[in-house]
């Protein structure tokens, strides 16, 4: 996966854009993307990854003040869409367990259709940092939303298992279940295709839904085509 | 978190030991732990772990080798216990559902009770390289056999579902669920203490198990009682 050579302040860049994205911020985005996850953070240098898209570190600049707003802006791109959709959903009528599986299918799928395992940085320590206090903060904000439709669904099967006492924090795994899928692609090296089937239906069943998931799924991809393009995170 | 500055070559410690384990290896381990889960791997050099044991590096290095080599301990530390107990579980006799909630709850048990969050390297790029070969093919044989037991208790709640094609990868789904609690304990910054009454119910219950939970819960406890104490890793 060799990167283009930096040509040099004011030379001509040697090569055409090959990064998906079209801009230059884009491209940027993609480089380091690439190299946080396959070489780590911490060994990763805002002038590689200028190198990387084949820019001048001045131009990187241009884009992104330090290296630790390149990470937030990547990490911010893998909560922003599930965390409008899951808003939507909640302010929409209807049965819970369709919602909560389509919000986990959606993510499953933006989990693993990113073009890099973005999820893995989650755990680096940098993210402890007052510097991301903001994405910790919209990153629980998610968390919090799939509990209030997990505790939906709950109340919705098991009437006696309400109130928190009881439920132990089971509202919080449908969350981590969809996380999950970090880890496997981590492992495997390559997005599990089985996830998008296998994660949301557990979701639900692992809060003691029962009934049969093929109409769930369809009530849920119907929820999804409804919905509204969920909005981009700001440019 | 102060920690002991390097008194120098051949200078006494200016303090008696304080971290657990009694031995210069095990506040090496110890102290490794804490730097690279709270500063990161890349970020700490092996001075810096001699400096917080207090030791000069010439001593570290009569312990390990490399910073890997420290890696490498570590990790293994983590499914060493793990990977013993679901051997023995799985050579017993008797039903498969109480196993597979015994090996998630011992699992769990000890994932929060490390006293740093050892799992959160497991996403490490580092992993990937060939010097932890080793470590990934141990940690693979746990989730595989995780999954032997998983399928066991799919094969005897519910004779339907066996077969490859039809499971999805669900019985990989406990070994899944019980590396959350390496999520949540980043995420809060503790351990959870809901997790080890909360992730082997559910590891079971993802597969399909329906059935009384407080029984299943004593007769795992019983196995894990009667269960030989897991081998340690050889020092």
């Amino acid at each position: 996966m060799g990167h283009v050579v930096n040509p040099g302040p004011g030379r001509p860049r040697l090569e055409q854009r090959r990064r998906p994205g079209g801009t230059p911020r884009a491209e940027i985005l993609d480089a380091a993307a690439e190299l946080f996850t396959n070489r780590g953070y911490a060994n990763t240098s805002t002038r590689r990854i200028a190198d990387a898209v084949g820019i001048r570190q001045a131009s990187l600049y241009h884009h992104f003040g330090t290296k630790d707003d390149i990470l937030d802006a990547l990490l911010e791109k893998t909560i922003a869409e599930p965390l409008a959709l899951a808003a939507q959903l909640i302010a929409e009528p209807g049965d819970p367990a369709p919602k909560l599986y389509a919000l986990a299918l959606y993510d499953t799928r933006q989990l693993c259709a990113n073009r890099w395992n973005l999820g893995s940085l989650y755990l680096l320590p940098e993210l402890r940092t007052e510097r991301f206090e903001s994405f910790r903060v919209r990153r629980d904000e998610l968390r919090k939303l799939y509990a209030v439709v997990s505790r939906q669904v709950i109340a919705d099967t098991r009437p006696a298992a309400n109130g928190t006492d009881t439920l132990n924090g089971v509202e919080y795994l449908p969350f981590r279940l969809v996380e999950t899928v970090i880890n496997m692609r981590s492992d495997d090296g390559v997005s599990p295709e089985h996830a998008p089937a296998l994660i949301p239906e557990a979701a639900v069943r692992v809060l003691g839904w029962t009934g049969d998931s093929l109409r769930l799924r369809e009530t849920a991809e119907a929820l999804l085509d409804r919905a509204i393009s969920p909005v981009q995170p700001p440019a």
